[in-house]
């Protein structure tokens, strides 16, 4: 496991926990020797007992050495470092690789399975993502979980499945990797509108309408870059994101909350020690939604609400858009759409035809 | 406006805050009063102040006397009774009749549009009902909520939409008036798990990964009834689903948190005044899907909490089987369902060209 942070150490002690030999990657030593010694990992998972078999280096050789899976889970705006140093390193060519990094990266755009097949030169096939309703701290308390570990083979997939499984952690696998990761990235822009009208005062009618509708802008945008629908109502999106607008802990949620509350974007980035990722990812995900002909009206108004241009107490009832005539439920670019689902169905039965079904897996019908 | 308990004072409310003008009729006449002179409804909507063009009797023919659409809010269970005192008042045929129940037939099974058609003899296509994430006292107090209104015919439902709406009501459309109806009906099997993971002390992660896997089992069951897989992850469904999973009022979550905290399914009948809607069809849910060969892990594990054989914490860890092979994330029936979604997909691509794609309205590729 390459990074001994809350999720990775998590991760690892899930794999533990599941009977798998696991080595911890940590930069500093004084971690990896707290981890390897005292079986704690205080900074990160203060409380938590990690697996008596669990071991841990500040050495990259050593942790990888010999492993049979190679899990990565470090910084995302950093992972290309480390990527790096990693390169030399690997020696089995079929070791499955998993990112259990969420985001994209901001200088190229790319999302983290790309970063690590482009800085390792690797078979895509060999990558992995993990992803799902995972609050660390909960998973780590051994809270019944569930997740999704994508990957554009399904043996790779299935063999990282078997793994990371134990009794309180359970995986299923799909093959896309594109919804599974754009499912992590665009759940925190719906937590950062969740977190508004907390702060504003509604309830629960106006949230789960907002995660409903969210999820249809979430699947629309994934969609147009090539995902398919049924993995962002799966766990690696609907399921993230309730987690994600469920919990307290969450710096979108906070964001969210404070702009609610009448904070300016001003306050908002002083008052937070770091800016929420959801806030950064605002604008350029509504610049790639453009470019895509894609509508996201609850983002458009995250937007307008961070730029002081829409109060925060009215973001909800225009939950779509103005428009006085009724409105399908559906995706909002009307005709165009309608080519879309046309397409999109014809092409899902030859890809049913075509491969006797197989394909269907992970993807609702 | 059939009905004056919260829900339909509530939706009167939100019809008459659009401009329309709304006739309530309440069995009990002290209440028709109180409606009428003092525009409160203390019993059902305490410290609400309705609309004051509202007007309430007690008298049914005065009620819907010119009435242009009929809005129907009265116990599931005793609908029949009302709708035929009120079968011989109904001058107009055209005018809407719009369910506001929720609820399957106990004694029929069928759900509220068909008890209305067949009491009023009435054209399918005049039977509309609305559902979505509505918790009644939140929408009473205005805060924005989104709906969703549901006919077998586009127009009525459009007609009906532009009517239930205002600045902090927004109504969808649809034409799956069989999803619609079920969202309302399965939603409250999947808040009874939450209630019990609840109980037990779990986090966010298992109630977002049972959300997430229980609207499959949703959508697994309604579809095999005949519903649209779309209207499910819709506000009918998921919108409908995450409300009452969050609501700490809700009759289903309390019956759960109780089964949760170690309490027997007697004890809990015994300590809330009448059974939750949730525990009565958890049995006949499950017998449906027997019949249609549809998986509803679940649901099953709440009716063995219930029998006593399973205990509450042991709940979510199997969260679909224990199978030890990696599942993808679609519907359980493996095999059988891709036959299935191919069938489905076919369908849905001959829809489209049939229609030019209006049948793809409020429908999720």
């Amino acid at each position: 496991m390459i990074g001994a942070g809350s999720w990775g150490t998590t991760f690892g002690k899930i794999l533990a926990d599941g009977g798998a030999h696991v080595t911890m990657w940590a930069r500093r030593a004084e971690l990896a020797q707290e981890i390897d010694e005292a079986k704690r990992n205080s900074r990160y998972l203060p409380g938590i007992n990690l697996p008596r078999s669990m071991r841990a280096t500040a050495d990259l050789r050593r942790a990888v050495d010999g492993a049979t899976q190679v899990y990565l889970s470090v910084p995302s705006q950093s992972a290309r470092e480390t990527l790096r140093s990693l390169r030399p390193l690997l020696r089995d060519e079929a070791a499955p690789l998993v990112s259990l990094m969420k985001g994209v990266e901001k200088k190229s755009g790319l999302r983290m399975s790309q970063v690590i097949e482009q800085e390792l030169r690797c078979d895509p096939a060999r990558v992995a993502v993990a992803s799902g309703p995972n609050l660390a701290l909960e998973i780590a308390r051994e809270q019944p979980t569930a997740a999704v570990i994508s990957s554009s083979s399904q043996e790779t997939a299935e063999d990282v499945a078997r793994r990371a499984r134990n009794r309180y952690f359970r995986s299923f696998v799909n093959t896309d990797v594109i919804g599974t990761e754009f499912g992590g990235v665009l759940k925190n822009l719906i937590a950062v509108a969740i977190g508004i009208v907390d702060g504003v005062g509604y309830g629960e009618n106006t949230k789960a309408s907002i995660i409903t509708r969210g999820l249809v802008e979430m699947t629309d945008f994934a969609v147009a870059y090539g995902a398919q629908p049924g993995t962002l109502q799966g766990l690696a999106g609907l399921g993230d994101l309730i987690a994600t607008c469920q919990s307290p802990l969450s710096r979108n949620n906070t964001a969210g909350r404070l702009l609610g509350q009448g904070y300016t974007f001003q306050d908002v980035v002083r008052q937070m020690e770091q800016t929420a990722e959801g806030l950064a990812s605002v604008a350029p995900i509504l610049q790639l939604a453009r470019d895509a002909g894609v509508e996201m009206p609850i983002v458009q108004q995250v937007k307008m609400v961070l730029d002081g241009t829409l109060k925060p107490r009215d973001i909800a009832p225009h939950l779509t858009t103005d428009d006085d005539t009724p409105q399908g439920e559906g995706t909002q670019n009307g005709q165009d759409d309608r080519g879309g689902a046309l397409r999109r169905a014809l092409e899902r039965a030859l890809d049913l035809l075509r491969d006797g079904g197989r394909g269907a897996r992970g993807d609702r019908p």
